[in-house]
């Protein structure tokens, strides 16, 4: 594939999904709490858990508003956990995607109060009218959503990180913290995608290897920016690990071993493709040089 | 049917939703994560939601597993919502059900994650393999579920009363938050009961105005409650309404207004009763009985 062509689908694919949210994130829900809720996840972000839906629904011929119910969904996980994860309690941050934090603009409670109903939005959306969507991939698309963002997931990835500050903790343990942390919900995009269609037992397997390695990689991509890039790149606080004193990749490996490590995480996830024996799996493939060589 | 078998199968249920809440809330979640979310739903509260569950689920011969998931996962959205309620930011309150609250005993962060994780714990519960609960089933219990949690229920119903403050709401404004807040999710409890078998047109409309009638009773006692008990009696802070200074029912109605008016809820609710044409639900009725005439 031609890289202008999957520069287009990225473009076609983040239009798709702003505008779902647009239309299912509502305006209308009362005493300021739509608001909040739309500040919080619309015109924000690259949008990478929505194209790894969308992409892994294309590589097995997936069931389209499947896989757009489910790249809406996990975005709403996501946006929810940037919200509380801003909150004073944990990293009191006031800048995200460039803009103040949604407790900064709306206040501590309507800010927690849209979270929670942002993650309760994501499992309406994946549940319609059984005419709209198979009940079977309703409940296949929220089991698997359900379990990345919970206690074995992204929450219990957050307990662990939150107990961890100013821990030496090794890089298994580490692993481990992001493995749930950001990876569950990252190998769980993939994952939905490609329940939208059929799938083998080899492209399941090989499917389920590159989103955990991609999520990996995503990581520790992530800790390199912190401390390589100006908060204006980011949309976000730079250097806050250290000032926080976290553990990261690069204080565990240094910068170029944390850049080895996530080249390796790259190759994994090629592997992890050639491995699934999906024909159509060039946007995945695309998708893991994105998340190692982006720069913001 | 006899008072004392109704007691008993209370009892019976209560012991049974114990008992799963007590396997599934996962003591081993990293962190700390799982004694606060443990902490904050086991060995509490009078479980009214799962009764209502499975009485509404015995009324139409439900699924017995669908109802018991069903029972576990309002109330582990109860739960969480209470988790959030009583932090700093919301009530700020130190007493829950006779213990100190979550964040009060595991700190404000945790208390924050331990109810996220409980909000995607209901979903787990709800979406186990097809083999166990059949997909349809599955993906109604979510879509009613994800709905009554949300914007449009028990969150929206929150952000009213967080705007509410100090405002002189009228009768329609103050049923239409309650209505929400908490009306939603025990409506939700018996919809999803009834979700878990057949029923025809006639049977859920009379089910889910039962369920909106004990819906606005409960809260209407509630406030009632708040200036009659005291805390001891209630196992969480009395009067706190009337100092926080929350429009409420008695503020609306006076005190004896608020009772009449719940005891014409649960004639509203005995008479939908009759009208849904189930033939087994003597259980229901009594459970709206115990809504009006609870002294805690």
């Amino acid at each position: 594939m031609m890289r202008d062509d999957f520069e287009a689908w990225m473009l076609h694919t983040q239009q798709a999904v702003e505008a779902a949210l647009e239309a299912w994130v509502p305006a209308e829900a009362p005493a300021g709490l739509g608001q909040a809720m739309r500040y919080g996840v619309l015109d924000g972000g690259k949008r990478l858990r929505p194209l790894l839906v969308m992409a892994a629904s294309e590589a097995v011929q997936g069931h389209p508003d499947g896989a757009l119910r489910a790249a809406v969904a996990v975005e709403l996980i996501h946006a929810y956990s940037l919200v509380h994860d801003d909150m004073p309690c944990m990293d009191n941050d006031v800048l995200r995607r460039g803009k103040p934090t949604v407790h900064v603009q709306f206040g501590v409670a309507q800010a927690m109060l849209a979270g929670d109903a942002m993650q309760a939005l994501a499992f309406e959306v994946l549940t319609p009218s059984p005419d709209v969507l198979p009940a079977a991939l309703q409940a296949r698309l929220c089991g698997l959503l359900a379990r990345s963002a919970g206690h074995d997931g992204m929450a219990g990835g957050q307990a662990i990180d939150l107990a961890s500050i100013g821990l030496a903790l090794d890089e298994a343990a580490l692993r481990d913290m992001h493995r749930r942390k950001t990876g569950a919900l990252l190998q769980a995009s993939v994952l939905m995608g490609a329940a939208c269609g059929a799938t083998d037992g080899a492209a399941w397997r090989g499917l389920a290897d590159y989103g955990a390695a991609i999520g990996l990689a995503f990581q520790v991509i992530d800790d390199i920016l912190d401390v390589t890039q100006a908060s204006e790149t980011l949309g976000k606080t730079a250097g806050k690990d250290e000032h926080h004193n976290k553990p990261t990749y690069v204080s565990l490996m240094g910068l170029q071993g944390a850049r080895d490590y996530a080249f390796g995480l790259r190759e994994q996830a090629h592997v992890a493709l050639a491995r699934s024996g999906l024909a159509h799996a060039a946007r995945l493939s695309m998708l893991a040089d994105k998340v190692v060589e982006r720069d913001s």
